[in-house]
Formats: C-alpha cells, structure tokens, sequence
C-alpha cells in the first residue's frame, strides 16, 4: 500500500477519495454507488454513534426498529414527501421467487411506515410524547455518488416523536438541533452554524427543518444533521389522532431528525491534511499509537517490559490505544501509516528513551514532538488529548470564520462565491430571488442563524431585512 | 390495553404471540411477514447485542459495514449457496425511476459480498486472519412467520473471517459456537446443546455447520446460534487467493457465524409464563421496577423521598430500574403489568413501610415476597438478581433434561416425538434415513453433540454406533 495522498491544494476531491481508501475507512461496493465501510472507518461510526445514542437517550428517547420495506401506496400518502423521495426509491418487484402484488419501496426514510404504526399505538394524550429513534440503513438512488457524503445505501439515525401541541414538537425540534451542534463542535470539533432552512431547502413534508452547517476545507458547505417539525402533516396523511385533555379529538405533532455516516466525510474534510486524517480525541479509534523502537533482542525485551506497564495504566484509564510492533516495516513506515490514519497522538520509546525513563509524544495535529518522563506520561497525556481536541476546533472555526465574509451587493457575493467561502449577508428576498442565485451562483442559503440580533438593507433586493443568513455552495 | 394472555397450555403458539403483543416486545409491520420491534423489545436485543459484541472483540474480531444489494451474478457464483438462498430473495429490479440492468438481491446473508470484497484485500498470510463482524438486517422471503422467530427482514450479526489454513478456521468455529453457549447459558439462561450438524442440516455453501440448540416451552427445538467452517468454497466462488509463508499461492479458508433477534424469541419461549415474559436479570431492559403505593400527599411526599434515595443508590451500582409512579392507575393493575413485561424483581414501597424503614420485593419468577430492611436493600438486591438468574436457567435445563429421553427403537422414538420432547439417541444411519424419519415423523437431527463418550447400537438401523445425536421437532 502505497502511503501517500494527493495533495489538498491540487485536487480537493481526489485528496479526500485517497484519504477515504488510504487510511482504510471505506472501500467501493461492487453495485455502483454502494460503499463498504471498513473496520477502521466503522470504529469511527461507532464511536459517533454511542456519543449521539447517549445523548438522545438522556433526553428521554428509545430505540426501536422499523421494517424497511414501505408499501408503494403508503409513499404517496403525503403529497411533498412522495415527490422529494419517490424519484429515488430502489424497488422490489419480486419476492420469493414471485411478483409481488405491490412493489415495495426501501425505505430513503421512514416516516410513511413509522406513522402507520403509530396510527396504532397513539389513542390518547396519555400516549405522548412518543419519542422514538432508530438507527438504520436507507436507500436513496443517487446518480453522482461519493464514499460517506453521498451513496446509495447509507447508515444514519432517525428520530421520530410524536406530541400533543405544536409548541411541544417545536422544543423538540430544538433540543434535537442543538444536540446536534454538540455532537459537531463539542465531539467531532467541526464548527457548525445553526439555524433554520428557507422553504426552498426545507425536508419533504416539513413545516420547518433546522440544520447544522459545516464548512469544509474546499470552503463548501456541508449539511450535517437537520430536525424537523413535520407539524400535522403525516398524522393527517396517516389519520393518526388523539383524544386531548380537553377531551377532543386532535391531529398528532410529529418531528423527525437525522445525521447519518456522512458526519464521517464532514470529520475528514475538516481536518485531513496532506498527509492524510486528522481524527479528533473524543471520537478516534485510537487516541495514541505506542511504536517501540529496538535493534537487538536485548533491547526488545527491556522496551516491551515498559510498553506492558504503559499499556496497563492506559486500558486503566480508558485511554484507545493501538501497540503497533510489527517487526516487518520500519518505524518510519509506521509513522505515515498512522499518521494517515489520523490517531492523534503517537508514543516512541527506544533504548535511549528506557535509559532515560522517558518516552517521545508526537502530535498529529501540528507535529510538535516532546520528551516525556515517564511519571508525568499519563497526566500529559490526557492533557495533551484535551489540546489537540479544541486546538483543531478552534482551527476549525478561525478557518471557517476567515471564510465567511459579510458583503452589501450581489456583484461582491458573486465574487465571494466565486473565490470559494460562505457569505453572511441581510436577506429579504423571497424563493424566486433565492433560485436565481442559485441558478446564476450555484449557491444557496444554508441557513437563518438562529442568532438574530441586527437590522440592514438587502444585498439582492436593496429592501429592509430583519435577517442575515449564511451562503454557500453545497456538497 | 388487556393485561392477561392465553393459557400456555391451551394455545402455545397463541400465547407466544399474545406475550410478544401485550409485552410490548414487537407488533406486525404493514407488509406481511414483516416485524415492527417497540422500544422494550429493541431494549432487551440491545443488551443481547451489546454483550454479543463485547466477547466478539475480546477476542480480536473487528465491526464493519457491507451494502446490501448483492448483483444477481454474485448469487450464482455458489452452487449450493444459490440453490439454499436464491429462492427466497427479495430482488430489486427499479431504482431512481429506472429498470435496472442487473436486478439486485437484498442479502439474505454476505458471503457472496464480503468475499467479492477480501479479494481485493486479501494477498499473502500477513493479511490473516481477517476477523469481521457486521451487525446488519437481512431479508429471507419466508411463508409462515412468526414474530421474532422467522420474519421477512430480522436483525442479526454475521461474521466472516478469513484463514491461512482449515485448521484455524476450524478453531475459530468452534471459538464463535462456544461464544454462543455462553451467550445462550449465562445471560439469556437457555440450556443448549452444543454440537455438529448432519449434511442434510447445514448451511448451504459450509463443509461443516456446529449449532446451539435449546428447547421451549412446547419441547421443540430452537436453533439458536449456527457458526460455519465454510472451508475454501467461498474462496474459490470468488477467486480469493493468498500468498502463503512458502510462497505459494493458496485459496483462503472461510468461516461465518451468526445469531439473530430470534434470541428474543428463545428468551420468551424457555421462561414466560401464564402472566406473561421472564427475564433474565443479566439482559432484562429494567432488572426492577418501584412501585410507590400511597394514600395522601403527605405519604407521597415521604415516600417519594426515600425512593429518590433508592434511585440513587441504584443508578451508582448499575442497577436498570424504572420508578412507575402512574397515579392513573392502581398498584394492582401496575403488578400485572410489570409481571407481563418480566421484570424480575418488583420493589414495593407505602406508607407502612416507611414507618417501619423497610421495603417489599417481590420476585417474578416464583412470586415469592420478602421484607428489606432500608439498611441492606442493596446487597438483597443484587443477591436476588443472581439468584434468579441462576434459578431460571436451572428450571429451564431440569425441563430440558426431563423432556430428552434416550430411546434404542424407532417405535419409542415416535412415542416420544409424538408426546413431545427431545431424543437422544445412538446413530449410525445416513442422509436417506434421516429424510425417512423427518418424513414419518417431522423430527430431526438437532445435532451431534461435541460431548461423544459412548458407544451402541443404532436405534434406526441397529447398526454399531459410535455417535449419538438429539433429535427434535424445531422451528
């Protein structure tokens, strides 16, 4: 395997396509747009995952599992959601060896079959809220595909709650939304603007969607979790009511949110450098790879004696650590290799360091090498762990914020858009105005901050505008 | 929502249902066939997961994430696999609107995918052994289903390890069969019989197939684990060579295991009840439920701040409890409740109690009740919680073990598999005979047990035997 990438500045997408491949975190599926992802790149996932599963469950959420096959009848239910997500549907005509009476759709969500069942389970106020997640695999038939940002089948989480008055599902909404933004920022260290969606970019069925948005290193935007108040959309569509406390019967609020595996891709692009992955501490497979370093068998005893003492106070610690003593490369290798890799920190110890009782920690993030003494090792390392995490956050957020630049006129935003970065501008245009940019820029609004606090003149209209919102390309 | 069931001895396969329903464990999904698992049941096979995915990385296996689209091509690669597998498939034949060219079967298991992809990672002896699990749902198009036990989509984990010789694959399944034992006895509390499947038995594509198998309510079998040596045959499908540590180029050896949310079933079918569910303390959502009981706001307010202490105590210790302080209903209709869900120890709390600084436990597996002084509640409880666990999987295997009766002709085997029960039995027949017996008497050959001592005669055939086998009516 050769240890290398493409570099960033030459060709961002071939970089990141390397990086993916190179440091083992996805592979491509036999079936075109289909992605495998591998043990290293799952280990990520996981660790995501768990974080994210805490957080819904300390807000009061379970876990439960829906079918993925949705009746074709059932897509067409809801009016906006059949045309965002009927287009592209994977289909199954056949089963067990026949034709199926009625094709099947997999699911690219799973609104459709979670309220009919709720239709079931929902009688009365009692019943609610009904706050249920679920973590699966869905469909969506895409034509231009790319490992974890976009592919065929992908794995996510999706919630879906059920509530008594629109009040109660928009502080759902919400708290999901900022769940979200503490994953990105307090976990992955991905700074996130948070806000509100325009109707133009709003979920198929929604009454509102939030986002988080991340800047990439290309300096596009990435969507990276969106939380929906879908309102009484899908209860009207499914005929799911509830006795309320006044004792009438009432049409069921419901949300629904998500982030899925692409959060993986917005880690890479965050972070990865030339020489590969940038992983953050909290969310790493490993935190810290210990190479030892010999040349006589002498040596090798003396130096795996003190890497058993250091692996124990570790495992002790729940600090993730990887021992790599294969004796077939050199540790030069090993250095790339893990540094593509992205484990934040990297332990030498050789002969010299065992006569000194000290060891070598190098960071991944801006390379810095220093001598540690053995007694002080795991104190500077935690210490070291917590630097690197909101070191590259905040080198994150100053490369975001170097890039998002406040302009008065279309003839600057295009210029902006142009060069690469997001643009924050006062915005009183209306969805026409919104396609016209995007038709002419490809660019479009990410979001309305939900930070609201100044007044100003429209860039593309001229009008008075209460709201500034964020501008960027899109992955 | 009723709170009783059918009678277990009036309609067995009703009052499965009926538990698996009122339980609140899993509900029909909209498609037949079919399965919706609720939050409890999801609960319950989260543990199971989680304690699965524990030993499976305690001893080197590794999680990652295949598509499940396999190209039709891909199905037919393997003579015996295609023959087992290919009928019951679900097939896409649309996706994005379009007919695709190549239908595309959902997995009804990955050896086909997996091994399309270790081609491309696997080149000489360093590579192995490749040791992966997946944690994924799987489609097999099935006629009868029953909740839990065979639906049409089912969760599961697949593992799929790749070897340099037959010898180590054959020690990893017999590691991964001997991991299921565990799983089975000691945290789900069913007796198995651990043991090799007959050719008529195994999987379609294995050389050799070792099962558990436990027995329910009903004294049927329930295949419950199966781990496969699959040998070269996969490897040669799929072209999958590796350069040895002599230099020669070698196809690799194969292994794949996997247990499923049939587990569920198992769990339900080996302990419940006429008032419902049994849970083994080890994998149960909730280990205890508390019941405050009382009269005025005065009691409440005592009460509740003793519980709030309890719940403190608990939540340190690890102790999964919930506090069911529903004032819409009484303490009665809380009991039956919480004994349909299976909860094993129920803590009641009222007013008298406190005077006396004491509590009620009640166990659900024989109802016995016992007062707790506050001062030793905690070490009371986790003592109970042992002592059901070891109680339950007693009574399951002296049931076991009064249901196996060894027989030495076909005229008491039929007495007995007509009466219901396991046979153990002396066997030197062939597949020709064991197509006769399952024809004349719908049992078969559970497995050949790993624990072979004896000698004798064949009961079918009269013929001397060195092997004996358990015979059984299986789901």
């Amino acid at each position: 395997m050769s240890i290398s990438v493409t570099k960033r500045s030459e060709d961002y997408a071939r970089w990141y396509t390397d990086i993916v491949q190179k440091a083992e975190l996805a592979d491509y599926g036999p079936v075109k747009g289909t992605m495998v992802i591998r043990p290293y790149g799952y280990a990520l996932w996981e660790n995501i995952r768990n974080i994210a599963d805490r957080m819904f469950k300390e807000t009061g959420h379970v876990n439960a599992y829906f079918p993925m096959f949705i009746p074709e009848s059932f897509m067409h239910k809801e009016a906006e959601h059949v045309e965002g997500f009927a287009p592209e549907c994977a289909v199954v005509t056949h089963g067990g060896g026949k034709k199926l009476d009625e094709p099947l759709y997999i699911r690219p969500t799973s609104e459709t079959i979670i309220w009919s069942m709720y239709k079931k389970w929902i009688k009365s106020y009692r019943d609610l809220p009904l706050l249920i997640n679920q973590w699966a695999n869905v469909v969506r038939w895409e034509l231009r595909t790319r490992l974890f940002l976009r592919t065929t089948e992908f794995l996510w989480q999706e919630g879906h709650t059920a509530h008594a008055t629109f009040a109660e599902a928009e502080e759902e909404t919400r708290r999901i939304i900022e769940i979200y933004r503490i994953l990105a920022e307090d976990y992955l260290a991905m700074p996130v603007y948070v806000g509100k969606k325009t109707d133009a970019e709003k979920f198929a069925g929604a009454v509102h969607t939030y986002s988080i948005e991340a800047m990439m290193g290309d300096k596009k935007a990435l969507q990276s979790g969106t939380s929906h108040n879908l309102g009484q959309n899908f209860a009207k569509a499914f005929d799911v009511t509830f006795l309320n406390s006044e004792n009438k019967q009432e049409y069921v609020y419901a949300t629904s949110w998500g982030v899925s595996t692409r959060l993986v891709g917005g880690v890479i692009m965050t972070h990865g450098d030339d020489k590969g992955l940038i992983l953050p501490p909290r969310i790493a497979p490993y935190q810290l790879v210990i190479v030892p370093i010999w040349r006589s068998d002498d040596q090798k005893a003396r130096i795996m004696e003190e890497v058993a003492k250091i692996k124990l106070q570790f495992s002790k610690a729940d600090i993730r650590f990887v021992v790599d003593d294969n004796e077939q490369v050199s540790a030069g290798w090993k250095f790339n290799q893990w540094e593509m890799k992205g484990v934040p920190l990297r332990l030498e110890i050789g002969p010299k360091d065992i006569e000194k009782q000290q060891v070598v920690l190098a960071r991944r993030d801006n390379g810095k090498k220093q001598f540690v003494a053995f007694e002080s090792l795991f104190s500077v390392v935690n210490q070291l762990l917590e630097d690197i995490q909101s070191s590259i956050f905040r080198q994150a957020r100053d490369f975001r914020d170097e890039n998002t630049i406040e302009v008065e006129n279309y003839s600057d935003f295009k210029k902006i858009i142009e060069a690469g970065g997001f643009v924050k501008a006062f915005w009183a245009g209306d969805g026409v105005a919104e396609a016209r940019i995007q038709e002419e820029t490809k660019a479009t609004i990410r979001c309305i901050p939900f930070e609201q606090n100044r007044k100003g003149k429209c860039f593309f209209t001229g009008g008075a505008a209460d709201t500034w919102v964020i501008f960027g390309k899109s992955y």
